[in-house]
């Protein structure tokens, strides 16, 4: 006889592990409401303490990619491939990575999200550019994605309920860092998006979600374990988010570096970042043999002008104005300036990504709940980063405000994130790790 | 500074222990709301898994009896001690005991529980007597323990509400059976009447909440433990519960039966643990320096009719008719009759406590939701008991059914509860250990 819903929950209260089909009766009773939100806690409390394996957290994936629709791409040829990344302060790799793979020839379907804590959201970046509207119908995302090779749009309603709603328990029940149960979350939302493929990009380091090397390794295997036996061709990298990536923290001002990257002016770590990630993605996407190859097609997708190009065609579908991809300083920024400056002579050794991150969101660039507003326009601007030299009282970073809003506490905060020493210190690698299936 | 309420969550969830003010804040913040009830089913599941120490024990069960009112009995002299059971099939004892107790002059406040699944509830069966109410106000209740010794009442929605509200969260997340939880559940509901001194009745058997030894054991030692460290003078038995206790099964034969034991005449293992009970609680409660002395004032009350003296005021205070005290043939049974006969010539030596309380459930005697009307007029009357002589075709029990109530589904269940041997079992003592501070 099968087992009723609260002897399921014994059974993994007990370490016991369920079938395919247990996990799928959980999730649809879940989505029925049959299983009260306050069972399925009881039951994230005992997946964290007694774990999933592969099999049972490849189940999960499927039973919350199936609570909703998988978005249909009929008329996209070739070998889908999206990007994750687990989520950093600058990070706005997504927003130049994708029209540049696509104009590589790999089509590029990507639901992203908004920002949250300490890291920024694809989508809060995106809709600094006048118009863009995140929220295209399923319908219209597809054409794009088939016309242009690319589209992001923001997560419906209809993308993996069970997961959206599970993620609001876990992170009220003290459920939130658990291996397995973040995996289902980011492959079901991933998988749903119809693709073959995924790189991911994992962070590490202090201004990450996870701070420590081995914590981000097991999650990167993990995700590339479950990920390969859903079916999917998966490549994760660890990259170090110790210090912001590139120089601009906010929202226009990121979308700003990331357009002019695509005009070969981006800063080096944010080009190498988008650099090792669009390579895996041409790969698995079968338009390079190797990641060397791989480089050189980005790079030139960038000198010749057709990365931007597809950026504009992009941003057209998606109802924004176009303009801004020549002409990044549409994206203007809050008027009221204050510059923060340096508080030794030699050289800047470190940047603390969280505290600036966590700056961001009390200037308003970010937010501590799901339903508040971001001013596009407010954000921090790097002018030194780890490694270069200073001077006593030259200028390290600008921050930008709106009028009126008060910017002491917070350029103390940024002043206080940079530390300095007479010595630059060792530059360690971008990418820490590789893994593979 | 203080964890928050999500941080209090992941201290249990990864090992932690609380202090009393965190465990307090906890139950304060989920009776008003603060802390939800999906919350709270994570952080149960959390202890299920991690434990809760004694002195986290104690705190979770103050602080559930500071949820609610404590009854104030302020004209109640003397030491007031109650018995707790944690429930069987045919335990009638605290009808019996309650009165006994009081006539021989300790005080014994008692709240009682309905009967839920295949166990009765004293509640059910006392309101088998006509008129009686088991609602009286605190005022009437601590008027009749004053004036009485003793008045049964039901669990008020002011008596540790927070317990109430957790305990209907366990039903359904697969966390009942734990031990501190059980404890802190026990404890508070009694502590909230206003007790010095409590005797806990731990059931062990197929009929039983509780079907190993061991188990009961550590739950009675665990209970004996937090009671004293709560400053209450307690002891447990662990008493056999794998046949019924007597020989009625229902609600107004089960009040008969623990009437006539008032009369000398009660089955002698029910007699049994009424005696052991009782004499505890006269030891607590400073009327006999030994069991020994304890029994036979106890057996003096019940000879001189002063137990069943006291027994009619007490129903009298509760509007009841005090008549079925001296006529407990008043109590009268439902008209349709089954006889159920032995199958085989020999000894009894089994019947299947556990599965007798579910047929009990099934003709309308119990129920299985706490919603549910019982008939108090429905039962099983046992004729035979395990070690009883019986010849085939003999009868061995009497189902009493309303007329036109479908009869055969239970009388072969009951028949086949019974198992026969051709020799007597070895009789057991129904005290299995007796646990003090």
């Amino acid at each position: 006889m099968a087992k009723t819903l609260v002897e399921l929950l014994s059974h993994k209260r007990d370490g016991g592990t369920f079938t395919g089909d247990e996990i799928s009766r959980l999730i649809q009773a879940f989505t029925s409401g049959e299983f009260a939100d306050y069972q399925a806690s009881a039951l994230l409390m005992a997946i964290f303490l007694r774990g999933l394996d592969d099999a049972e957290t490849v189940a999960l994936t499927e039973a919350m990619l199936h609570s909703g629709k998988v978005l249909a791409l009929p008329d996209v040829h070739g070998i889908k491939v999206d990007k994750h990344s687990t989520g950093g302060v600058g990070d706005k790799v997504s927003i130049c990575l994708a029209p540049l793979v696509a104009a590589c020839g790999v089509p590029v379907p990507m639901v992203s999200g908004r920002g949250l804590g300490h890291t920024g959201g694809t989508l809060d970046k995106l809709e600094a550019i006048p118009g863009f509207n995140v929220n295209l119908s399923a319908e219209d995302f597809a054409k794009a994605v088939a016309e242009i090779g690319t589209s992001m749009i923001g997560q419906t309603a209809e993308i993996a309920p069970a997961d959206k709603r599970l993620y609001a328990l876990r992170d009220v029940t003290a459920t939130v860092e658990c291996i397995p149960l973040i995996v289902a979350s980011i492959l079901s939302k991933k998988l749903a998006e119809g693709i073959d493929g995924l790189v991911l990009d994992v962070k590490v380091g202090q201004g990450a979600f996870m701070k420590s090397e081995a914590k981000a390794r097991e999650l990167a295997e993990a995700l590339v374990r479950v990920g390969t036996r859903a079916g999917k061709k998966v490549v994760a990298l660890l990259t170090r988010m110790d210090a912001p990536l590139g120089l601009a923290i906010g929202n226009a001002n990121e979308t700003r570096e990331a357009i002019e990257l695509l005009h070969g002016k981006g800063p080096a770590d944010l080009l190498e970042c988008t650099l090792v990630l669009g390579a895996e993605m041409l790969v698995i996407g079968g338009k390079a043999a190797t990641v060397d190859e791989a480089r050189s097609k980005l790079l030139a997708a960038i000198a010749d002008g057709s990365a931007r190009r597809t950026m504009e065609k992009m941003i057209v579908a998606h109802h924004g104005d176009p303009r801004v991809v020549e002409h990044p300083e549409l994206l203007t920024m809050a008027p009221a300036k204050y510059e923060i400056h340096a508080a030794a002579d030699g050289f800047v050794i470190g940047i603390n990504a969280l505290e600036l991150g966590l700056v961001g969101v009390s200037i308003g660039a970010g937010r501590t709940r799901a339903d508040q507003a971001v001013d596009h326009a407010v954000g921090i601007d790097l002018v030194k980063k780890p490694g270069d030299s200073i001077k006593l009282g030259e200028v390290v970073a600008v921050l930008s405000l709106q009028v009126g809003q008060a910017h002491e506490a917070a350029v103390a905060r940024i002043a206080a994130a940079y530390t300095y020493g007479p010595t630059a210190p060792e530059a360690l690698p971008l990418v820490a790790g590789r893994i593979t299936a």
